[in-house]
């Protein structure tokens, strides 16, 4: 497989790709909340959406055109108002709002997608959604700081931006990925309350395209949790423009191989610092699961931990209970025997055994005190049982998070 | 079926049932940590323990008497350590303390049940456990307050005892249910964090006792939550001990009817009251689904809404965020339209129609709010697509749960 590097940037990072964010007023002053991303040429289009019965207009709106097209020219978001629970009319703003972008842009508005996030059951103001439009054509630029404007701008609770660009070579040509999210609450498999645009110079055929992106959502951002809660409008598109002039990928060979890598690269980076910037985190919360009966059970037992509120509690306090670690493995619904496993913790650099032999491992409260202060701890579990691994995503549960869910309308 | 009236008491409300409370020093000074029930004759014993993999040493103890035997004379319940995950050793403890008390009882060790609640991972101290034992069986009483003092002595974080007693008529004889139980954290069906002990007189078969036992705690424990995470340590046995002398129920008539209904009286009440007082919790909250397409639907539902998060906050704030309850009925995994949903909140004796039509009805802020600040708030849900019904109770989320749970080993 071909070498991969971080770059500077996101969206805007890939050939052909512009972006612009900027204040429309929609729900707050003083605060961008609208983005737009487009592509100079039409682009393939994948994408994955919330799996919640209920579906806010923008999610309704983009399935339908990543299923009967495959292609699109635009992304258009907005931060103020999810535009979920509102009728007809949403759909009518929503419809609106993708016309208003097509209008200034000069292409249909069914090439643009769209995605809301923010409260629920409000109406969007159209007009200032074509004031924002307005704001935001001719601001558009192939910068690294468009790119960071755009993820500024769809920020809710989010306490700072989150971009990631990589940059790979398929068939002797520079390809480039780079994405932007935003998380923070209302966050979980499948998929988070996040908003994700990812852009690609990659040429892909839209089948392989549609392909790579299932595929890898399963260990990126199926894999993080803030909350339990999974939102009406999760959106992950992915905008693939062809300009890096790679010959097509149109089978599964080393070329797709490389492109998946450098995707899952920019989307699991993006679903870490989502989950580490959860509504009221003060640290990121991984579990890894190895030797798991298979990957599948893996995945349940290590959400079962990132998830359960007793051990995110604990997490935030620092304190190596890890027999509520223990307790979510055992409710998860994965029949496994206690007695095999082994439970380590593990944060700045540091790894300490807490449970082995279906009882406490000999260990330091005081080590385990210090490991659980890094900003980055993970639970490393051995089941002992076979092969089948997972990472999962979370953060710690502490009393921001009950401030900024319990205020009024949050 | 014949009339039911709530009495005072709990565990001795029933003829020929003894119990006492008394401070062992098993983790804490000057607090009750340890309970004994006690029947005169032999009682039929039946039960429902966690569903949790990982299940604790007295958790595996009462499941094999209640499968083997079907009996039991005594329960013995201690509120310090969980003796859960401590391997062999913890077994060993948990036969000791049996012993201990099936000496001072003169009876086999194998018909005394036991039940423990708190830290998972630390052994318990045989020698306080057999100190506690001592200070138990003289103490034994059949009056309302050792009853109380039983219920006392297996609180852990609960803010008070939880009792609940009904007296009915069976068979021309006055037959009585009586029962305790603790919450508070760790809760989630299948089932709770919770000990409960029901004792009742009813004359009844072992089978068809299991059978009511087993139906029962579908609507009753198993439809609360606290926090999704469900322990290893639930246990719910009920021992009948006949002394009521009404003819023994052995089929499934009018007086099995009548049992059920008093048995359900005790088990629901004694739910709603752990739910209520869950950690830290400012207040009950119910979700009430009609007309969902099936009992089983309306279940699923139900326990959706009362364990989301963001909910449980909303709830806290007194925000009538109706979007996140929806949003909650929508990923339980129930297919169903939200456009046919209503969705009306109730409290105080008010109702207040939230949602219809696919978006919010035209309602006032200022009462929702006030309806919300209630200390019992219903969410009533009309799926309006079939006749399934379920309620499901749980709490908010303050910030006293995290403190609470972030608090260095609680």
């Amino acid at each position: 497989m071909e070498e991969m590097k971080k770059i500077d940037g996101g969206v805007t990072a890939a050939s052909g790709f512009l972006a612009a964010g900027a204040e429309a007023g929609i729900k707050y002053k003083n605060r961008k909340d609208m983005a737009l991303v487009y592509s100079k040429v039409l682009a393939k289009a994948a994408g994955t959406f919330t799996t919640n019965v209920v579906k806010a207009a923008p999610v309704k709106w983009d399935m339908e055109i990543v299923e009967k097209y495959g292609v699109a020219k635009a992304v258009v978001l907005n931060s103020g108002i999810a535009n979920a629970c509102t009728g007809k009319e949403g759909e009518e703003i929503n419809k609106a709002m993708a016309d208003a972008v097509g209008e200034v842009l000069s292409i249909p508005g069914e090439m643009v997608l769209t995605a809301s996030t923010g409260v629920i059951g409000y109406q969007i103001p159209l007009d200032k959604i074509k004031e924002g439009v307005k704001k935001l054509a001719p601001a558009l630029s192939d910068t690294v700081e468009a790119g960071t404007l755009a993820a500024e701008a769809i920020m809710t609770t989010d306490t700072y931006s989150k971009e990631w660009a990589v940059q790979t070579t398929i068939g002797g040509k520079t390809v480039t990925i780079g994405g932007m999210s935003k998380g923070s609450g209302m966050i979980h498999p499948n998929m988070a309350t996040m908003l994700s645009v990812v852009t690609t110079d990659c040429n892909i055929s839209r089948e392989l395209l549609n392909e790579a992106v299932k595929a890898d959502v399963k260990d990126s951002f199926n894999m993080i949790s803030v909350d339990r809660d999974t939102s009406t409008n999760d959106t992950f598109v992915v905008l693939a423009n062809g300009l890096a002039e790679n010959e097509e990928i149109t089978e599964k060979n080393e070329d797709y191989e490389t492109f998946c890598a450098a995707l899952s690269a920019v989307t699991k980076n993006l679903a870490k610092i989502m989950a580490k910037d959860g509504e009221g985190a003060t640290k990121l919360f991984e579990t890894k699961v190895v030797g798991a009966k298979n990957k599948e059970e893996a995945i349940v037992l290590a959400k079962s931990v990132i998830t359960s509120n007793l051990v995110k509690t604990a997490v935030f306090g620092c304190d190596a209970n890890w027999g509520r670690i223990l307790c979510a493995l055992g409710y998860s619904g994965v029949a496994f025997e206690p007695e095999k496993v082994e439970l380590f913790i593990q944060g700045d650099g540091m790894s300490l055994k807490l449970f082995e032999n279906g009882k406490a491992a000999d260990y330091s409260e005081e080590e385990a005190t210090k490991i659980l202060s890094a900003k980055e701890v993970t639970a490393f579990v051995d089941m002992h049982e076979g092969d089948g691994e997972a990472v999962a995503w979370g953060c710690d549960l502490s009393y921001d998070y009950v401030k900024i869910n319990g205020d009024y309308r949050s």
